[in-house]
């Protein structure tokens, strides 16, 4: 199945709802005009169409095996790792000093989709390194920011992140793996690390992990956690590698997708009296580092959701103009209709691409709102939109992958009996959607962050205005567009309410956090409805203008997919109302020895 | 991972629900009194836990191989298969004559939950045999009957059903096998036919499929279809095997799950001038035929979806009990709670739990509705609960195959990284639950069923009448249930208005089908909320006429089961509504060029 990078519906939004152009702002974006950002991603799409796409069905049924203590990757990927290299495309937003693209995260994003929708397996690597390249630039000396990021930003060297042992997941702070401080200032690490996402591979010869450990004597808790550069190979000033560190590979998950990435189980020091590790920044802070490439990381993985549903629509698409069966309505008589003209497939890939509009728009303003609260000049715009992002951030994670897991289940759905066969391809994506809720903190801790870290922000004002600014999208919608209005300004006033009633319970955790996964898929599902009817505004202000003939059909495909998200999908949210309001005590009325 | 019957949760059903009882106006059933009943559960439970569950990772990881052009089954399976005839569990429902044990269909169906629970994929092949054995028993001529039923009551021989052809999907009518009349009054069979389950496999030496073929000139399209027994092996009168008919297993599908169910490509007569086949009933009957025994493969299926479910819902509750994480609003200092205790993870276990009930309530109604519908002395009686399985089968099948997918997905959310792991196994039943949705009907085609074909009943006013019941159970409930009477009531109104949309746009097909799918959803709800809130009203009942103080958690645990259910998952379908209503226009607004 071919994939094709969905760039026109990505420039409308760079274009209309997430603007290139309000980056130009930054004094260090003004390379990342528009132009040359198109330029940019239309050379991306040929990568990922022509190089990357191809490697996904091999990924999956040769996958990432251990053999002789190391991981082999599928042989597809080692020939796309050199030419991902070669071409930089590893480099794309990051500093320029180490040797970066400096392109906004904008940009980052919207290559992320390309990337992830041609091999979500693949993608995985150059995800982490990125991850560790922002921590490491944020929080590296200098020395070590010489040695290490220059090559790992072209993906010489990849990253890793080492956080989870068996008793240590979403809860980070029990993490017991030691770290012994020696007296040429670097450490000894000892300690076992689980779901290590390209713990090994033969892609590169050298991977830096980045290893959350505790030196003796801190405190217990995520107050006591220090963050280690640990190396695979030791090397010298000039990085030639010498020898192996004590890092080993204990083994490698089979799991239900994303088969050609290697999910490792890694030892450090078992072999020795410890890994060799050096200290990143002051030790205790390892927690508050984390959090730096956290929000990317975050919606990176909400990226996942987007680029898997992109990829599995478009082959739904495709098998429903192609598969005939049965006679639509108003089919010719004696012969099949194409299963696109039956209305029921029609409502299946209608939801498919609202949802996927939506939550492309939503990536996208996440990654705008990081642009601008990094790279603003002025203080109060970084501030706020530091805020935006921090709120929208667990919806473009939470919302996204889990919509990554529905809408793969339609794309499953569409193909009928063939959806389940493995050689038609699409099972796969339903396979490898099902991670991404869970990974980089479960949908369950983002609707906890949302509730108990974002809400609270300026004593609840922040998420009001934003709801306001919702609501007046809402109004001031052009009058041709206004039952969409009308259906958001509802959305919008239930949101209101919900978010009313977390905060008249915010002095009772129990209350705040019973209602807050339905809360979070409310808030997505009418963010969502806000970005479309926004691009619809849009669509209708180009069209207009007179716009070129040859983009009405797609102008006029916007408008009409934000009225359906509008009338049939946002409604959702006064079904999950109840839910929120609920008292928490209707969880717990049934006992723990009558579930199960 | 162990299974555990859920006998109790099932007895309850079968007391208040679905009232065994009242098959004891049905002559036929006078020996399946509750007593009995509950004995032949209770050592169903043992064979299914003990013999059946064991086998269900293994299927999983060896699956069904083709070798030598023939299939291999898990070495676990020829095992249980052999204890699954000897104790006679295939025979349950059938004719006493042939050999059966004559019991209601609610007791096969409460027999499939946990046959289906303990192995999906064991479980397939003696659900068509049962589906041969009910078309052959309505249509086959007595010859037939006395030479093959018998054996296939048993088990000792399996049945097949080959309807799908590469160009006959859902679009049964396109079936293009030939059946050629012979002198004898044989027929020679020529055509490939595929998704054959268990088409061929080492359990058995007999295999008797069932064939969907055309004679010459036989009329186009559904009825034009004739229906053929055509045996593995010919067979003289006494049921001798003799020598290989024509019919070759061409490959073994590679599917995303039921791995153990070997899904076979089937080649008839493509060695020969034909595979022997015997005509069953009379020529371009054959969909007839095949309609007897689809409410009951749907019913069938159906359970599926609950059986899955309630296989997940014990390991994932069996995991959140073990698993510590983080601490509980509540938990001790410096403990890790059991994950059971956070909110989040208990939203999702009680999500299961009342869905599970729920699904369990309808199928064991559905079957109830069955079960008079054959048996019952008054006619008037068997007509109206004829409609009554008509009107619930779909629901069973579409609604329950819904949610066996949707909370297989909650199973492997509860267990964190570990769900994605194959070895935990939860992962399994999210693979397995995926093809229920699809095959025997896929669930958009039940969704059309239910209303192009089940609404029309008595110009509507069979479907209107049921509604009010649900609406007098409402209002009916005793007062310390009238919140959830309240939610339940405004349910039925909300579907009942849906329904008169449906009425008003019947002369409309493609406006009726647009709506199809989320109106089914929401008929699905309403019908749980209805059967969890009488399953309350009993529960109630119960404990004022002074309940065992064993009995107490329990029945209380099934009243807050049902206000959790009220509350918080019956609103959806507030936000259905607007989906039903919204016009078929909006969902063709979008033109196929701008799709995908």
């Amino acid at each position: 199945m071919d994939y094709k990078a969905p760039l026109r519906d990505i420039s409308f939004v760079l274009d209309h709802v997430a603007p290139i152009a309000e980056l130009a702002a930054c004094e260090d974006f003004a390379h990342a005009d528009r132009e040359t950002v198109v330029g940019v991603l239309e050379e991306a799409a040929r990568f990922c169409e022509e190089v990357v796409a191809p490697t996904n069905r091999d990924g999956d049924s040769e996958g990432s095996q251990l053999r002789d203590g190391r991981v082999v990757t599928p042989a597809s990927f080692k020939r796309a790792y050199e030419q991902y290299v070669a071409a930089g495309w590893g480099t794309l937003s990051h500093p320029v000093e180490f040797g970066g693209g400096g392109f906004p995260t904008l940009v980052a994003v919207a290559f992320k989709e390309l990337f992830t929708s041609a091999n979500m397996a693949f993608s995985l690597g150059p995800l982490l390194t990125t991850g560790a390249v922002e921590l490491m630039t944020a929080h590296c000396d200098e020395e070590q920011q010489q040695l290490f990021l220059p090559r790992m930003v072209t993906g010489e060297w990849t990253g890793t992140m080492n956080l989870t042992e068996p008793q240590a997941g979403s809860d980070v702070g029990a993490v017991a793996t030691r770290a012994e401080p020696q007296a040429d200032g670097t450490y000894r690490i000892k300690g076992q690390k689980i779901f290590i996402t390209y713990g090994d591979h033969d892609l590169t010869d050298q991977i830096i992990h980045l290893v959350l450990a505790r030196t003796p004597d801190a405190p217990v808790g995520t107050k006591g956690i220090s963050c280690f550069l640990v190396p695979k190979f030791l090397f010298d000033a000039d990085g030639t590698l010498g020898e192996r560190n004590d890092v080993t590979v204990v083994s490698v998950e089979h799991k239900m997708g994303i088969h050609g990435s290697p999910t490792c189980v890694m030892a450090f020091g078992e072999e020795s009296d410890g890994a060799v590790g050096y200290l990143i920044g002051e030790p205790n802070r390892g927690m508050s580092y984390m959090f730096t490439m956290m929000n990317d990381a975050r919606l990176g993985v909400g990226v996942q959701g987007l680029s898997i549903a992109e990829r599995a629509y478009q082959q739904a698409a495709a098998y429903a103009k192609e598969r005939r069966q049965g006679r639509a309505p108003d089919g010719r008589k004696g012969e099949q209709s194409a299963i696109i003209e039956h209305a029921d497939v029609r409502r299946m890939l209608m939801t498919m691409k609202a949802y996927i509009e939506a939550m492309r728009a939503l990536c996208l303003v996440n990654a705008h709102a990081t642009d601008l609260a990094h790279h603003h000049p002025d203080t109060m715009v970084r501030e706020e939109q530091r805020k935006l992002a921090d709120l929208l951030t667990p919806l473009s994670k939470a919302w996204s992958t889990d919509l990554g897991v529905e809408l793969t289940s339609l794309a499953v759905q569409i193909h009928g009996g063939m959806g389940y066969i493995e050689e038609t391809g699409v099972a796969q994506h339903y396979r490898d959607a099902r991670i991404a809720p869970i990974y980089e903190g479960t949908n369950g801790i983002q609707a906890l962050d949302l509730v108990s870290r974002k809400l609270p922000y300026d004593g609840g004002a922040f998420v009001k205005g934003f709801l306001a600014q919702m609501a007046d999208t809402a109004t001031s919608l052009p009058h041709e567009l206004s039952d969409i209005g009308e259906r958001l300004a509802a959305a919008v006033n239930f949101l209101d309410e919900a978010t009313n009633h977390l905060f008249a319970n915010a002095a009772n955790p129990v209350e705040a956090f019973a209602g807050a996964t339905p809360y979070a898929r409310m808030f997505g599902q009418t963010v969502g409805g806000w970005l479309l009817a926004r691009s619809a505004a849009a669509a209708r202000a180009q069209m207009a203008a007179g716009a070129d003939p040859a983009d009405q059909a797609h102008l006029e495909a916007k408008i009409a997919t934000a009225r359906f998200y509008a009338d049939q999908l946002l409604p959702m949210v006064m079904g999950l109302m109840p839910a929120v309001t609920a008292p928490a005590s209707e969880l717990f009325a049934v006992g723990i020895d009558q579930l199960g």
